[in-house]
């Protein structure tokens, strides 16, 4: 199996030195963040591929499908096999209906002319198979504060390539579940989340999913259908991931910076 | 049309203050960047939805299908129409191949069971209408190291929502051919090149084109197939972006702060 960084030949470039061929530019090993295509297949059908850094490939198959809506734990899946290094094969369980063609594309709607967030919202709701609005989760302000400082504590490859993202899940006492890293943060979700469900924890109530960069509508939606009361980011969060945090009943948390951050939604949830 | 950004009220919350009701926090107005789905149609055939902020979206759909290399040129295309503020319909000149069903799906290879990165930069080298490698571009890197801070400077809604990714492409001297924002920053790179694709600008010879965050290999890909030799980042390159970048001959820098910055390949082109 690749292997998550690869070491590299870099040239150190500083733009005060002049001459660059035969300047005092610097020649030196890099470590990168390893991107591979890894292909998800449904009964023997290609569904997505998504460049992802290798590693937990089953869990972010398995996450990937929670996101969608196809399944909802572990027992929707009879089994998870990796047929090559970057291809995951998925057999769900009998019953469990395969993704549509629609989803396959990734379309919201059928309708002839006219999509809006709100359509967005409106299929990710009809999937999604948990409802968090009302789980009883109570966090406190400075445990939210100590979360960003704990994922980074935990990341081992970030501070060597500067290249991954990263999602952590915490419970409410911000006692870390699990991180995963990758140079996709939806990927860095799906397999923290594939983690959880195939582990039967899934809905994951009474949880904190923290992202390293932004939350969007997509980010969201994967919180929302593993059943996390609470996402919070440390940058900021988009209109519809908003929207949809906010018609879920679920808190979502942006600028999770030093001791402040902004409660977009939800914020019930921060008790003292 | 939905405007960039949206303002809504939010808790900002510090983790001192003890109580979270009736402490000092403080709630206060913020601007959101918007996001909300495109479709994108060709022919009246769905072919991909993309959560973007609203705002020139004929460049996004033209940028797509340039990435994709659907399209090299603006003569590939007949027109493009807004049907609705979010569903962009093409329809391609005469004798241009429409997307097939693979590249609707997005796969890269069909092959029964193996897929690698190999066959990543190979699906897309053969896609691409442009070679950069033979690009005579020279950049000082004086020059590079200023273009961050033109880039930031431009910027006007990143720095009031801080949830927008920017694409800029420059010229080798340094001078701003365009600027574009959105929550994606594939997006903000597609709107830019779907503009100079539109402007018959199309392969962006002795161009740059810098991104505010990491450089995937999605991203190289869309800087090879518009044909533009130089690409710049803020932040991490991915292993396959290198890859793709060194296959092609293109120059790519990342890490680009200060007066420092990294030439993972094409370092050639650095010229004092």
């Amino acid at each position: 199996m690749a292997g998550r960084t690869a070491r590299r030949r870099v040239l150190r470039v500083r733009a005060g030195n002049g001459a660059v061929s035969g300047g005092p530019h610097e020649s030196r090993a890099d470590l990168l963040a390893v991107e591979e295509p890894l292909e998800i297949r449904v009964a023997g059908e290609p569904l997505a591929v998504t460049m992802r850094t290798p590693g937990d490939d089953i869990d972010l198959a398995a996450g990937f499908l929670a996101g969608e809506g196809v399944v909802a734990g572990a027992a929707d899946i009879a089994r998870i096999t990796l047929c090559d290094e970057n291809v995951a094969e998925v057999m769900l369980a009998d019953g469990v209906e395969p993704p549509t063609e629609l989803l396959r594309r990734n379309f919201l709607t059928t309708s002839a002319c006219g999509v809006c967030g709100k359509d967005s919202i409106d299929a990710i709701r009809v999937r999604a198979a948990y409802d968090v609005s009302a789980d009883g989760a109570r966090v406190e302000p400075a445990t939210l504060a100590g979360l960003p400082g704990r994922l980074r504590e935990a990341q081992r490859v970030f501070a060597r390539t500067g290249g991954l993202h990263a999602a952590g899940l915490f419970r409410a006492d911000g006692s870390l579940l699990a991180l995963r890293e990758d140079v996709g943060r939806h990927n860095a979700v799906d397999k923290v989340v594939g983690w959880a469900l195939r582990k039967e924890l899934l809905p994951l109530a009474g949880c904190v999913l923290l992202v390293s960069g932004r939350a969007s509508f997509e980010l969201t939606q994967k919180a929302l259908l593993a059943g996390i009361p609470v996402l919070a980011a440390v940058s900021a969060p988009s209109s519809l991931a908003v929207e949809l945090a906010e018609e879920s009943g679920m808190t979502l948390i942006g600028f999770l910076r030093g001791d402040s951050m902004n409660a977009y939604t939800g914020a019930h949830r921060l008790a003292p």
